[in-house]
């Protein structure tokens, strides 16, 4: 074909971060897309999801997944085009979940391609936050880890965002008093348009006082996905039996390595967990992927129903992406951040 | 009857410890025995278990019990004979679990006595052990927390202890890898006679160096009951989905309020939980009751065919209970400690 790129814009891993990324740690540049073997397909990305995992990504600690390399291209799920297949069951004209990266093209294995889209239902772009991994990441953990009973109260940080605005959503929906927690009025607006019970601000200097204020009967699910100054004040308001789902820590990210001051919390929360009976767990979305078939039919009809909203945050070209990026890890995206590659 | 009690000797708590409990902390005394109420019985407490908890029961600040009123007798769990009964399913002679306290007799309703044991099987102090509490503490927590895969490796601390000494055991019976810690090298010689795959003295100046050599595929279950250097030795050590019961805490204890030194890890800590998709849960016994008809079918199978084995610490005379019980807040009792009272 006449117009098949030969290129590839893509952002490499330039530098590995101390404390927060910055522009020095990332490169934009062109690069020849490989020929395409059997097996393999190529790809227009349309969609670029942008997350706080990514952060992970860029150090070379342990973690649950491998570290991007230097000079590689960043990690990140798309929303991709089959331009050129080698596969029967992958047409050209399909869209598809992929792990695409950073940039506008991808030749990959047919075989690391997600699911196949369906165009004439919902935008493309919720399969990177409510349809996808974002939202799934709610729906699971609350299934999994959180095991709400109705008249509970579960509070949720980052409220805003993807995967806190479904958590809030659907634990609602089972009957929980939802405390939601984002950062600035239009957010803490934005909240009350979901349903919660309470919004909150998380940055009001009298925050911790608010919270106590807003959960009369203590906190029966916190779910941890922003750390810092919102845990330690949720965490004398937990009730016996508690369950903290630990799905991300924002706040720590950028701190990895770095010393804290003292006093050390860790014996009190140790003694607090044995005392209180509470359940910390970690997870990843991908631990509960036996899930899938059923969030997917479950979501799609709230979705169409309107039983669960969602909003988007999307940035305009792949050289805006690291902007974004250093905003999401600050809290200053507003729903789910997506970068449009097209 | 001629020689029934009019007295009963006993500990009461004289004040609430700073740190450490001392003998200024308890009084003995006598004080006279209530006449016997419709409904309730008189006990002669045989033994008396002396338990970590108890330490926590001194303090008035939050906890999952409340806390012993000052000048009220210590509580603690019993093995007592009924000498005086008012209803029909008590008989005079009987022995029964009971919380008796830190004292020879006791009135009590006798709706608050657990079971009546059964003298002509097991020795009647392993209802305070093995066969009892601590014994389905390690059981319960194992079948509900740890779910342990044959293969994988369990670390235990307090090894020589009731609790610890039955998960070493339990867990070798189910297939795991087992290292035991304790404090000394008798205590370290006693686990080798549990069956363990690996005895270590947490004594030891290079203590974290030989858990990390014993445990070439890192630990998937951390029994946590003592917390300090041991906890400390074990979290870099812990496998990813590893589970960590926590039942106990010994080493804080004394330390509930005291400011620890920096630097603060509990951000680190949730950044672990949620990297390796720990689940770190506390636990009491009484969180799992519905497991206790197939504890006791199983354990007196065990314990009749020599499959688990106990040891007890075995104490005479209650005047000797303060001593044991700092004793056994620093590691220095060996196998359940049990007050013989008569």
């Amino acid at each position: 074909m006449s117009d098949t790129p030969t290129n590839t814009t893509r952002i490499v891993l330039a530098s590995r971060p101390q404390g927060a990324p910055t522009d020095a740690n990332f490169r934009l540049e062109q690069a020849p897309l490989p020929a395409l073997q059997p097996g393999e397909v190529l790809l227009r990305n349309r969609y670029l999801s942008l997350d706080p995992y990514m952060r992970g990504r860029m150090d070379d600690g342990p973690s649950y997944a491998a570290p991007v390399a230097l000079d590689a291209v960043m990690e990140g799920q798309t929303v991709s085009e089959v331009l050129q297949s080698t596969v029967a069951d992958v047409a050209v004209g399909d869209h598809v979940l992929a792990p695409g990266g950073w940039q506008t093209h991808a030749v990959l294995p047919a075989a690391a391609l997600g699911r196949r889209l369906n165009v004439a239902g919902l935008p493309l772009s919720t399969a990177l936050g409510v349809f996808g991994m974002p939202g799934f990441t709610a729906y699971s953990s609350l299934h999994e880890i959180a095991r709400l009973k109705p008249g509970e109260t579960l509070v949720v940080a980052a409220a805003s965002g993807p995967v806190g605005a479904t958590v809030a959503q659907l634990a609602r929906l089972q009957g929980a008093r939802v405390v939601a927690i984002a950062g600035g009025a239009a957010k803490q607006a934005y909240l009350h348009t979901l349903g919660v019970d309470v919004a909150l601000d998380h940055r009001a200097p009298d925050f911790a006082a608010q919270l106590r204020d807003a959960v009369p009967d203590g906190i029966d699910v916190y779910f941890e996905n922003v750390g810092g100054h919102v845990l330690d004040a949720v965490l004398p308001l937990l009730n016996d039996f508690a369950r903290v789902p630990v799905c991300g820590t924002i706040a720590t990210y950028n701190g990895r390595g770095v010393e804290q001051p003292g006093p050390d919390r860790l014996p009190a929360l140790f003694s607090q967990i044995l005392r209180q009976r509470l359940t910390v767990r970690g997870f990843i979305v991908h631990d509960f992927k036996h899930l899938w078939p059923e969030f997917e039919r479950e979501m799609a009809q709230w979705l169409r129903e309107g039983r669960i909203q969602y909003r988007e945050d999307v940035v305009e070209g792949l050289q805006r992406a690291p902007e974004a990026f250093f905003g999401l890890l600050q809290g200053r995206n507003f729903g789910k951040l997506v970068v449009k590659l097209d």
